[in-house]
């Protein structure tokens, strides 16, 4: 079973994303187990970060993908992190430099989101992946 | 006042889509009316784009932006529209080719996004565009 954990600075309070994240988490199930953790700051995002097995940030300098390079990339990584992957997701400010410096960056559009829309469209690329893995008509 | 009128293929079912974009509906409330209009099919999505003063298409072959030059283009295309402004979000299987040819093109990300994604970035941005406009640090 694939595991993928979120690390990010605050919680979520909006009542439609988390119906949203909950929507595709639930639909991931099968396949995946996500775990998402919120930290206070940067200095333990950093800890945090340090203990995974394998690292990604989201940051506005890091690579662009198409939906099907996003998935090939994810798929590698996850070989890589013996099927454990973890996304870290920055605080207003972005991210902390030792992270970037440490870390493969991504980005997930030229556009600045917000954070919850971040979450949303990592995990709806997240389970894009998936579908795409199995052949399923759904990336169409 | 400034108007966006949002023209795309079948209706948003998803409850934590409508709490979303109702929430930046009402926060956009004070500067600007956003109108959402839903066609039956690509006919009828040519047949009401072409009634429109001013349209741009969101298509994967578009222009990519940044959130500045999004709001820079945003506030160009609303001063040749007459404050009027209509974006077309296609169907499950893109744009027809009528409305590529004719309209202004541009892309949210090279990533694929759902439509009801797609519904939810735009209108973030469109917000972010008149909070840059203000002056506000919604952006920051």
């Amino acid at each position: 079973m694939l595991k993928l954990k979120i690390l990010s600075i605050g919680k979520t309070k909006e009542t439609w994303l988390e119906d949203a994240l909950s929507e595709y988490v639930k639909r991931l199930k099968p396949n995946l187990i996500i775990e998402w953790v919120w930290v206070k700051d940067n200095a333990q995002l950093i800890e945090y970060a340090d203990k995974e097995p394998l690292v990604i940030c989201l940051d506005p300098a890091g690579q662009m993908y198409t939906s099907e390079q996003f998935a090939s990339f994810l798929e590698q990584q996850w070989e890589k992190g013996g099927s454990r992957l973890t996304f870290v997701i920055g605080g207003a400010e972005g991210l902390p430099q030792q992270l970037k410096s440490n870390y493969a960056l991504i980005s997930l559009s030229p556009l600045t989101f917000t954070h919850q829309i971040t979450r949303l469209v990592l995990i709806e690329q997240v389970y894009r992946t998936i579908e795409i893995k199995k052949g399923t008509q759904y990336h169409k």
